[in-house]
């Protein structure tokens, strides 16, 4: 771990990553010593940062602290970290806090093979997300919703849940963007109110565009998930799923799904 | 400070509290040594441990190290921040996490005793809060909103901001709750979809209760805090303080206000 470049494993209690969930982060990849698509990641959390009037460190300074961690680990997941940095008691900043950056490193997950191929069992989620426009997309450190969500179940053949907003439009997974194919054309949900807007979701939307494919973002009902000819997950950790059951429908093909997926694994930009 | 009952200034990283604010707080007073509404303090800091099935410490246990730590500074306000403790990476916490508890001690903030008296300026913040009725009144460690909110101001004479949510009722203060005294009765919005439940909220509903005079809890938009005889803002660091000034609106005189903040600074229950 590298907190502000320091190897140690601990930040200082009146952070306020700590006191208020004030910051943003990101998980990657690193391959081979080296971060995937990180000026995507780099530009996402730029943008994230700005939109909370947090400071963004250097885009050469944190990949080059991310190398540094990726020695004893080159393949592997990176989190980063970044909070407004420490302050006294209070909501309200210090006029010169400057922010805190919190660079952990672990193994790749073991996921099995058929999730990616045959796909993988989802459920949908008793909580509702609240409409926050003004953070909407951002991958904030106000993670509680995403926390009870996940705590909701834990049967190992459930995979992930699928998040409802308090109108019961469907938004995400608790850590993944969620598309559907329909007749030829993708469809994502709309993140202007809540929900986080992924890198890898990017990487979709750019996908389509670039092949001519269709790429609806609207408003999404269960009912249109359950109708859809294939529905996929994607994140920067397990690349692409798609759903083989949710509810009663199950889904035994994916041919669509299983294109982007692999564009998604072996493409660079 | 405190960090699970040893001295020290910093947390490990996985805490969850950080990663994704996945924790509670509360900020109380100590004076002459002993925490003052210890009883009705730690009774909301199980309540709010409860409501996110987060394991909440003993009570003989917080209050002693809260003893501990007024031992060099008797007169201060402590602040107690529970979290779900620490876990590897991923939004389900491991079955055997056990909370971590951060206990720390500040000086009491030096407040104009006007601000008591003559009441304060308080504006009306631009962030609208978010609904979400699974977290509503718990004081958990997701306070972006809040940040953002008292971002929004710097100048010096004005004490609060008010916080109405997406439909623009009037909820809190970004760090008190408020009351409005309408013909010798009081009323509060009502905190189910959003908002901060504090411990002198419960009290003034309490001083309410058994001095007969009625209370509402309902929904308030802005004009009937301008239209108010008093308005008054509470807790437990600042006591009570009345409106002076909002948008036009000033007001001279509190003595219902007064009445109350009295009560609330002396009595023991």
């Amino acid at each position: 771990m590298l907190i502000n470049g320091v190897p140690g494993n601990s930040i200082d209690v009146h952070d306020r990553g700590l006191q208020y969930g004030d910051g943003v982060f990101r998980t990657l990849r690193i391959e081979q010593g080296h971060p995937r698509h990180w000026q995507r990641h780099y530009r996402k959390l730029e943008q994230d940062c700005a939109a909370l009037d947090i400071a963004c460190p250097d885009t050469e300074l944190l990949a080059g602290e991310l190398r540094q961690l990726a020695a004893s680990l080159p393949d592997a997941i990176a989190k980063i970290i970044i909070t407004r940095g420490d302050s006294a008691r209070g909501f309200a900043p210090p006029f010169a806090a400057s922010s805190s950056r919190i660079l952990t490193i672990s193994p790749l997950p073991d996921f099995p093979e058929a999730n990616r191929l045959q796909g993988v069992n989802v459920r949908v989620c008793d909580l509702r997300l609240s409409h926050q426009p003004r953070f909407a997309g951002i991958k904030h450190l106000n993670r509680l919703e995403n926390v009870l969500a996940a705590m909701e179940w834990n049967d190992p053949e459930i995979a992930e849940g699928l998040l409802l907003d308090l109108e019961d439009k469907v938004v995400e997974g608790t850590r993944s963007n969620l598309f559907l194919v329909r007749g030829g054309e993708l469809c994502t949900p709309d993140l202007s109110r809540c929900g986080v807007a992924g890198m890898q979701r990017d990487r979709v939307l750019d996908w389509a565009a670039s092949n001519g494919v269709a790429c609806r973002v609207g408003q999404l009902g269960l009912p249109d998930v359950l109708a859809a000819d294939e529905v996929f997950l994607v994140n920067s950790v397990i690349g692409l799923w798609p759903l083989r059951q949710l509810q009663e429908r199950i889904w035994q093909q994916h041919p669509f799904s299983l294109r982007i997926g692999e564009w998604l694994n072996n493409a660079t930009d």
